[in-house]
């Protein structure tokens, strides 16, 4: 047995180096890399890529992981959960031709270039063939992993957030529909009212930048193991916990575009940075799932940083950095207006309450798409139709409309639904972390430093080497309960809106 | 034949691939990697030099190679060149254990990191331990290879610069010192008199920044396949024609360190992005030798970048976006002070008249290190009164001494003296281009581009597929000649200092 595990862990430390490679290529596509390498870089990708998958598909990476599900019984419990993955990761992975698989891999280090270049240039044509590639792909990939359990969309909602199908996210939906959808017509009906000056006035990159920076340093985020780009869209990546970064993207006629994506992509930073270090190396790095890692992020993008108590102590900075801006703006001005709820066009920039019906309308669209009954021929139509229909405005441009999010051109289908599966976990660990936590004592202080302890010990420190659903567990007692977020979400904005 | 050609380039491609990897991780560890992340960085850095190694070693590689090279007068003339390389290195690299190759790229991971901060702490007892680590291996490293023909530092001399050995160095210095050293005494006691009150201000980086970024356009740099950034030390490093980055180092206090480093990136650049694509891939990529590159930087920054020709067109400008800085400075006075002859202690920053000697004294030093008659104890003292001796001043402080140059934390010993090679060839090759060009008149146009496009022609575009001998053979129809050298400096120097 002992033999095994050396032979497991020296063909993981090698798949390991592989995919850190990868991590710190694919990092500086996003942020810096000249256009004119791509063709080359994906060529280079598709080798690595290639050699990677040969090794976690040979014959002794297949056996040795067989031998050690075998005996796991015997092995210390985080080897044996991160077995227990790899066991399923393999039966899956043997399962894609492997010239499939590179092909996909070499599509997909051009893919995101020529997103961003469809979205500059606002033509849905440009991106279309390169998306239909991607869907077929992921048609052929969920055929080839169909078991008697899941088939379909179900498989790629499964990759990303274990134990979920489109059963249990009808069941989610459904319920937000039927208590939040009510309210939050009656919240449309009264907002868009307010004119906010401050709101109209240029934020220089480099101003927002220096705000960001601030905001890194409150929320307490290790600069010795991270650091801030910029990239066309927002992101966060790294490895272990030694090396965690983020990116925001710049608006100058938007501050709070970058402002809360900073403190979103932080969330997520933190979180990994926080793990247990003993566990780099291992396959439970990382987060314990994708809503684990969005309810991170989303407890520190909307639940603390569009708190009334943060900005209390921070507006007073903010205001002295965007002097000229803010000349004449009142803390309770720029409260309200970072959670004003309006019906919108852009998913990252969607305000708290009307987020969940953007994620409603691709989970709605990539069912569809992954299910065959919508091709990518009708998506632009498609996501127009049904952006009117739940949003009752139009969509104005297609960069703020299909072309928004990164994730297809990125082979990202059912990943989406697991934002809105975050924001509800994030509001019941809040729940949990009042009760434990002088929460509105501690944001009176400069950093959130605290909050980051009582996370890290709660949830941060044991990366992937436990379910989700054993985390929430082990820390409160109970199961994930969604009410939370209802609940949460009523009472903020009946307060907001004075609504009774 | 067919069969195991492809064999070989299948390899090739592995090796490739990894080699990319190495790159862009370390350009990423150079210019923005966040320092907690280097011991975990060393430890993936390990894993795939390892894969390399053993690929490059495998029974598999070695005997395609043999078979190839034993075939060579089958193969297509790029092939061969190939071939009697991939020969050549194998010869080398199957002497090396592959315990003590893996260690020291673990400790080359780590090593300019740590130089970095004994550097900015000005404490060189800080280096000196990894230092001492670097230079056992390269003593351990010429032992493994040594033959009837090569020993000791002369094999680390052999890999900068083919054909190149002590022999020929101590004439070639020996050359210099007998016709230049004279000539620099002469100016080094009428030089040091007049004052500049433009190099006394403050530049800040972001005005550097824009100056740099002009120059980049000046000399028709392809942003497509590039990019600039900031790091400790300048360089410039990439893949084939596809992406060939470079770096510069802001100082306050003297843009001119910034300004002429870009100029030289800028030349290195050049001259791997004007390649022959179709030799992207192959092992004739990148420059034919170091000298050989570094004649094309030289040939920019000093031949070019400090003509009075070049600057009669661009000072205009220059002066305009220093605009404060420079109200008062004349055309010639910036020209006197970019070709300000005098003892001075940074390699880097020294002029074109006495870079030599700050070579030789490395030349010096480096040869005892390696034939072990100095140790590292003992080197920094040797530094400085080897210093004092060729410059007849006091070294001020460790950072404008030993700890100045990157190149000995990264393991390049025996470097050095190509950088005089590649000067005393700018000489030749700018003698033939302006027997061929109206090289006056084309400095008088917005960009060097017209250049670029002969050099491209005569040098560039060959890449390593030929040796420089032929190279240069091919362009001028004669042998390198250190004459065009020793003539260009004495009357450069001799106008500019009046001197008969």
């Amino acid at each position: 047995m002992e033999k095994l595990i050396t032979q497991y862990r020296d063909m993981q430390r090698k798949l390991n180096a592989f995919q850190y490679a990868m991590y710190v290529i694919h990092w500086d596509s996003a942020t810096e890399a000249p256009k004119g390498c791509f063709e080359e870089r994906s060529k280079q990708i598709g080798v690595l890529s290639e050699e990677e998958y040969k090794l976690s598909t040979s014959k002794e990476y297949l056996e040795a992981v067989d031998q050690l599900f075998a005996g796991k019984d015997q092995l210390d419990p985080l080897l044996r959960h991160e077995i227990i993955q790899a066991k399923k990761r393999n039966d899956k992975i043997t399962k894609i031709p492997m010239d499939e698989f590179v092909q996909f891999q070499m599509l997909m280090a051009k893919s995101q270039e020529i997103w961003a270049q469809a979205k500059i240039k606002k033509d849905f044509s440009l991106f279309a063939p390169t998306l239909k590639e991607i869907i077929i792909f992921l048609r052929k990939y969920v055929q080839y992993l169909q078991t008697e359990q899941l088939q379909g969309y179900d498989i790629l909602l499964d990759e990303y957030e274990p134990g979920m199908g489109q059963k249990e996210y009808d069941q989610f939906f459904g319920l937000l529909k039927e208590k939040l959808v009510p309210f939050v017509r009656k919240v449309l009906q009264i907002s868009n009212k307010k004119v906010y000056p401050f709101a109209k006035e240029i934020y220089p990159k480099e101003q927002q930048k220096q705000v960001c920076e601030y905001i890194q340093k409150v929320l307490a985020y290790d600069l010795n193991h991270g650091l801030m780009k910029e990239s066309e869209h927002p992101f966060t990546s790294g490895y272990g916990t030694s090396d965690v970064r983020f990116t925001v993207h710049y608006l100058e006629d938007d501050f709070s575009a970058a402002l809360f994506s900073a403190i979103h992509e932080l969330g997520h930073a933190t979180y990994e940075q926080q793990a247990n270090p003993a566990l780099n190396g291992t396959g439970c790095m990382g987060g314990a799932s994708m809503a684990m890692h969005e309810s991170q992020s989303r407890l520190y993008e909307n639940v603390i940083g569009r708190s009334y108590a943060f900005w209390e102590t921070h507006f007073p900075t903010l205001k002295e950095m965007f002097k000229e801006q803010m000349a004449d703006t009142t803390l309770d001005d720029f409260y309200h207006w970072i959670n004003e709820v309006k019906a919108s066009y852009v998913r990252t920039e969607a305000d708290e309450l009307t987020y969940p019906i953007h994620i409603m309308l691709r989970y709605d669209i990539e069912k569809e798409l992954i299910n065959g009954t919508l091709s990518v021929e009708d998506l632009e139509q498609v996501w127009n139709s049904k952006f009117e229909e739940y949003f009752g405005i139009a969509v104005d441009s297609i960069d703020h409309g299909v072309l928004q999010d990164i994730h297809w051109a990125g082979g990202m289908v059912g990943y989406f639904p697991t934002y809105a599966l975050g924001s509800a976990l994030s509001s019941q660990i809040y729940y949990h972390m009042c009760q434990e936590l002088p929460v509105d004592e501690i944001l009176k202080e400069p950093t959130t430093a605290k909050i980051n302890k009582w996370l890290q010990e709660k949830i941060h420190w044991y990366a992937s080497s436990l379910y989700p659903k054993e985390i929430i567990k082990n820390a409160f007692n109970e199961e994930f309960n969604p009410q939370y977020y209802i609940d949460y979400l009523i009472e903020k904005y009946s307060k907001h809106y004075k609504i009774k």
